[in-house]
C-alpha cells in the first residue's frame, strides 16, 4: 500500500488516511409510470487525498464534510436515478475525485436490498412490494485520478447467499496431526453463506461495454448451479470450481474472490434413544465455523485489472 | 395469570415459574427419495409444573433437564419427521405434559427458515438449496393438562414480513397537541416489518381438521394482498383491514394479532441543491420507529379459543 | 387482559390495541457547572385508549402521532431534565393520560447506557466519558386513568447483567427420562445474562417515598452478592435465593421477576490429545441455551402492587 | 500481495488462498489457588500454504482440518494456559507453521472479554465474576516461515471503546461545495466507538522484550486521556493526536491505526415548543455515520515492522 506519508518533523508521520460517510440508506421510487419501480440501496463513500492539515493542525479547509457526501448521494439519486449499481458508483466516485480538488481518490460501496412486487390475483402489484430474494447484491467502485491519468476499478458481488447441499459432499483424506479427531465422511451436509466479489477488466470498464445487470445475473446463476451440481470433495474444492466456472463464462471478469464460512451441520447421535440417524437429523451450529477463502484469477490478471479487491487500482 | 404460588413460610413465595431449552436449531433431511426435502427449524420448549423444590430447596428430582428436552426434539424429528410445524409442536407439547409427571403444561415455539431448490437448467435441483423467501413462518403450541382435562391452543404466524407501498398511503387529520410538528401528507411511503400471529379455534384444533399448511399460505396471501390494495389512511387502518380480511376468509381463525413497526421513509429535502423531490428520493430511518399493534377477533372469541396469544389456554 | 372491544357489526371486532414510538435515543448533557453530567437513555412510549376510529374507519382525529410523542420526550428532557428513570417515566406517562383526552393509559419504558468519566491523572474528567459498567438499567412505568381513579405501576430492572461462577455450582439428582443423557456434575461453571425486573408497592409509588436510585443500587448489589455466595444446586435454586434476598432487604418491592438464560460452558474433552482437563478449559456455547424464569413475590402481593410486570396495573 | 499462483493450464489460476477456524470461544479457569482467575477469549486461526490440490483436485492430503485447529487451541490452553494474548497467539501461530509442513504462514486473532470479580462486602469474590469494562482487547499475530527465515508480526488493539466529549469540540472551516448544508459549530458532542490497532517493532517481538500487558494498559490510558484533554477541531485532528501520543510514549510501537465512526449527536430543535436548547438535549443517530481512519507511524517504520496490519510481515 503506497502510504500518503507526511513528516510533521520528529520522526512521527501520518500514513494512509481515508474518511467518508457510511451506510446512507436510500430508497428511490421511480414514478415515471403508475407502475412504480423501487430501488433500496445502502451507500458508503470513502475519500483519499491531501488531508494532512485536517489531521495534524486541525485545519479543515481541504476536507469535504461527510454530511455533504451524504447530500451528494441523495442529490445524484434525484438527478440521475440509480441505474446499475456500478454506474451509480462510478458517477459518484468520479464526481468526488474530479470536482473536489483535495480528493485524489474515492471509493463508493453499495449494497442493494431486493424487493418483489406483491402478487395480487396472479400479477405483480403496481406500487406494493415485499422484501425477498436470495443474497444481497453489492458493488464497489474505486477511482484514482482524473482524465487520462484516471485509474478505475469496478468490483461487483453478492453476499449472504446461503446455500446447502444435503448430499454429494465428502470430506476425507485430509492431513491428520495429533490434534485431529474428526471422523472422515463420504456423505455430509455442505452449507455456507457465500460472499463473492468479482472484478471487471479495466479496459471493459473504461470502454463502458459491460452489461452490469446481465453479468450480475449470469455470475450468480453460475455460482449457484456449480455449487449444486459439483460433487464436493471439500468446500475448498467447491470454491475453486465455482470461481473458474465464472471466469470461463465471463470474459470481462479478471478475478473472483470467494469467502465461505463452513456452516457446520452435525449429525445428531440418536443411539442413546434407540434410534438410528441415516443422514436425517442435524444440529446446525453457530460457532466456531470454518472459514475458507480463495481468489481465482486469470493468469496475468494484473494487465487487465488487478485481482486485489480493496481499492484495487491503487494497489497495483 | 394464575400464579403457581407456594409459601415457604415467611411471607415470600414463589410465583409463576417456567423453564426450557431455547433455540434448538435443527435441520431435517427427508431422504425417502433422491429428491431430498429439507426443513430448517429452530425450536424452543418451555415447561410449567410442580417445580417449587427445584427453586426453593434445590432438589431437582422433579425437573427434566433442558438437555433432555433438546434430545427429545431431535429424537421426535427422527421418529415422526417434522410435518406441519403445528403438528410437530402439538406432538412435543403433549409428550412433555403426558409423559413427565411433574409438568402440568408445555409450550413449543417453532420458527422455520425457508429454502428453495437451486435452479439448474430450468428445474429445481434434487439436493441443493438456497435460502430465500419472504418472512419466517412461526408456530406456538401450548398444552395444559391431559386427557379430557387437556386444554390446547395453537397460534400460527409469520414474522419479518417486510412490505412497502410507494403510494396510496396518507396520514392526516390526526390529533395535534403543542408537541406536534409533523406535516400532514396525502402521499407517503408506508413500510413495515410485520409480525402476525393468529389463533385457531380450539374445537378445530381438537378435531384435527385444520389444514395447517394450506391455512398458513392462505393467511399470508390475504395479508399481502390486503396490504397491497387497501388505500391506507394510517398503518392502524391497514392493520385492521388486514386482520379482518383474514377472519373473513378463515373460519377456523378466532383472532389475529398484528404488530407493525412503522419503518419511516423521510422525503429528502433537495431544495438546497436546486432540486425538487416529487416523492422520489427517501431516507430510510432506523430509530426511532412507530410501533402499531392490534388484535382483531371474532365477537365472543373466548368461546372458540381466547384471543390471548401467550400461553393462550392458560390465560382464559 | 380486559380487551377494548368494539363490534363494527358483523361478528368481527377490534380487540386490544396500542401504539407509540419505540427507541427514542436521547442524550442529555447537564451543563449547570463545568463538570458536565451525561445521561444516555432510550425511551419507548406506548399509548392505549379510544382508538377504534383510527383503525376501523381510518379517522385519525383521536390519535396523537408517534412523532409528537417523540417530541414530547425531547421537550420534557429539556424542561425537567432526566432525573431518576422512574420519575422521568411517571412524568411522561401521566402527561399522555392526563393531557390527551383520547388516551386512557400510557406506558413509558426506558433503558439507560452507563458512562464513566475518563480518568486523567487520577481523577475523572469534567466533560469526557467512556461507556462501561455491568448491565443496562431499565424502568417501565404504566399509568391508567387520572386523578383519584389513577392507577400507577413502576417496575425497575437491569438487563444484560452477565455473571459467572467458576465453582460452587452443581447439577444432579434431576429427573431422568429416556431422552436423558446429561451426566450429573458436582462442579460446573454457572453463567447467565440476567434480566431482573422488580415492582414497587403501589402505595409507596403514590406516596413518592421510594429512593429510586438508591433502591436500584441496593437491589443490584444484592443480586450480585447472592449469586456470588450461594452454593448453587441449579440455576433455579440460585434465582429463588436472589429474588428472596431482594424482597428481604427491600420492603418497597412487592415482586421480582428473574429471567436467566443458562449460558452453557462445556468442559472440553482433551483425552484424545493425552491431556486431562480438571475444570480448566471450557467451550462457551451460543445455542441452544436453557432459559429459566421465576417470579418471587410477597404473599398477598396483589394488595400492594400486582406481581405482573406488563402493563401491571391494568392486569389486576 | 504476493499471490500463491498456480496455473492448472488454461489461463485460469488459483490466487491467494487461506482457511481456518473462526470464533472459537474458550473460557479458561486457572484453579491454581482457591482464588480462581478467568480468561474469556475468542480465537480465530487462519492458515496459508501449499493448498492448490485441496482446491483444484479436491485432494485434502495437505490440509489440516479446521476442526483440528480448534482442538489445538483448546489443547494449548490446557498445556500452556492463556497468558498474554500476544504470547498465546505467537505460540499457536508458530506451531501451525513449524509443525505442519504444508503451512507456510499462520495468523491467530484473539479477542478477550473482560470479567471483574463480584464485590462482596467490599472485596472481590474468589470465584464469582461479572462481565464489564470498557472496550474489548484484541491481538493479531502473524508468522511466516520458520527458524532464521521466520518473519513475525504482532498487532495489539482495542475495539468497541466508546467515548464521548460533551464540549471542547468544534467543526468549522471545512470545504464547502454545492451539496454542503451543514452549519459550522464551535461546540458539539464528539463521540466514537474506537478501534485501535498498533504494531510492535519486529526486533522487540523477536527479542521477547515487550511487556504485552503493561504496554496494552499504557496505550489504552494514553488513548483515553488524549481524547479527553485535547480540544478537538475534528475527529481527524483527535485521531492524529491520539496516535502520536501513543508513539511518543511507546518506543516499541512502530505504527498505530485508528478507525473511528463519528457517532453523530444532533441538537434537537425545541423552538417549535417554545424551548431553547443550549447544548443540552441531543438525538443520537444510528446511520449514516462518518467513518474516519488514519495510520500514524514512525518515519521509516518499514525497517522496524511495516505499518500494514493485515498479515503484516507478508505484505512488506
Amino acid at each position: 500500500m503506497a502510504a500518503e506519508s507526511h513528516t510533521p518533523g520528529d520522526g512521527i508521520e501520518l500514513g494512509q488516511t481515508q474518511y467518508g460517510k457510511s451506510e446512507i440508506h436510500l430508497v428511490h421510487i421511480d414514478r415515471a409510470t403508475p407502475r412504480h419501480r423501487i430501488r433500496d440501496v445502502t451507500v458508503t463513500t470513502t475519500l483519499r487525498g491531501h488531508f494532512t492539515d485536517s489531521y495534524v493542525t486541525g485545519d479543515q479547509a481541504g476536507q469535504l464534510p461527510t454530511d455533504s457526501q451524504k447530500n451528494t448521494v441523495f442529490g445524484y439519486a434525484r438527478r440521475f436515478g440509480i441505474g446499475a449499481l456500478e454506474d451509480f458508483g462510478l458517477r459518484l466516485a468520479r464526481h468526488f475525485v474530479s470536482d473536489i480538488d483535495s480528493n485524489t481518490a474515492a471509493r463508493v460501496q453499495i449494497a442493494e436490498d431486493a424487493w418483489q412486487r406483491i402478487d395480487v390475483g396472479g400479477s405483480g402489484h403496481d406500487h406494493s412490494f415485499v422484501r425477498g430474494g436470495a443474497g444481497v447484491r453489492t458493488a464497489s467502485v474505486a477511482v484514482d485520478g482524473t482524465g487520462d491519468a484516471e485509474r478505475v476499478a469496478v468490483v461487483a458481488g453478492i453476499r449472504d447467499l446461503v446455500v446447502l447441499k444435503s448430499t454429494a459432499s465428502e470430506y476425507q483424506g485430509y492431513l491428520k496431526d495429533p490434534y485431529t479427531t474428526l471422523p472422515e465422511t463420504t456423505d455430509r451436509i455442505l452449507a455456507t453463506s457465500l460472499v463473492a466479489q468479482w472484478r471487471y477488466a479495466d479496459d471493459a470498464v473504461r470502454a463502458g461495454t459491460v452489461d452490469w445487470d446481465g453479468a450480475y445475473q449470469a455470475v450468480c446463476a453460475t455460482l449457484l448451479s456449480t455449487f449444486a451440481t459439483l460433487y464436493s470433495k471439500a468446500l475448498q474444492h467447491t470454491l475453486w470450481h465455482m470461481g473458474r466456472a465464472v471466469l470461463d463464462e465471463q470474459p470481462d471478469v479478471t478475478a473472483i474472490h470467494l469467502s465461505a464460512p463452513n456452516k457446520h451441520h452435525f449429525l445428531v447421535d440418536l443411539e442413546p434413544f434407540g434410534l438410528d440417524n441415516p443422514g436425517e437429523v442435524f444440529y446446525a451450529a453457530d460457532r466456531p465455523y470454518g472459514m475458507i477463502e480463495a481468489m481465482v484469477q486469470r493468469s496475468g490478471a494484473a494487465d487487465a485489472g488487478a485481482p486485489s479487491l480493496d481499492w484495487p487500482e491503487l494497489d497495483r
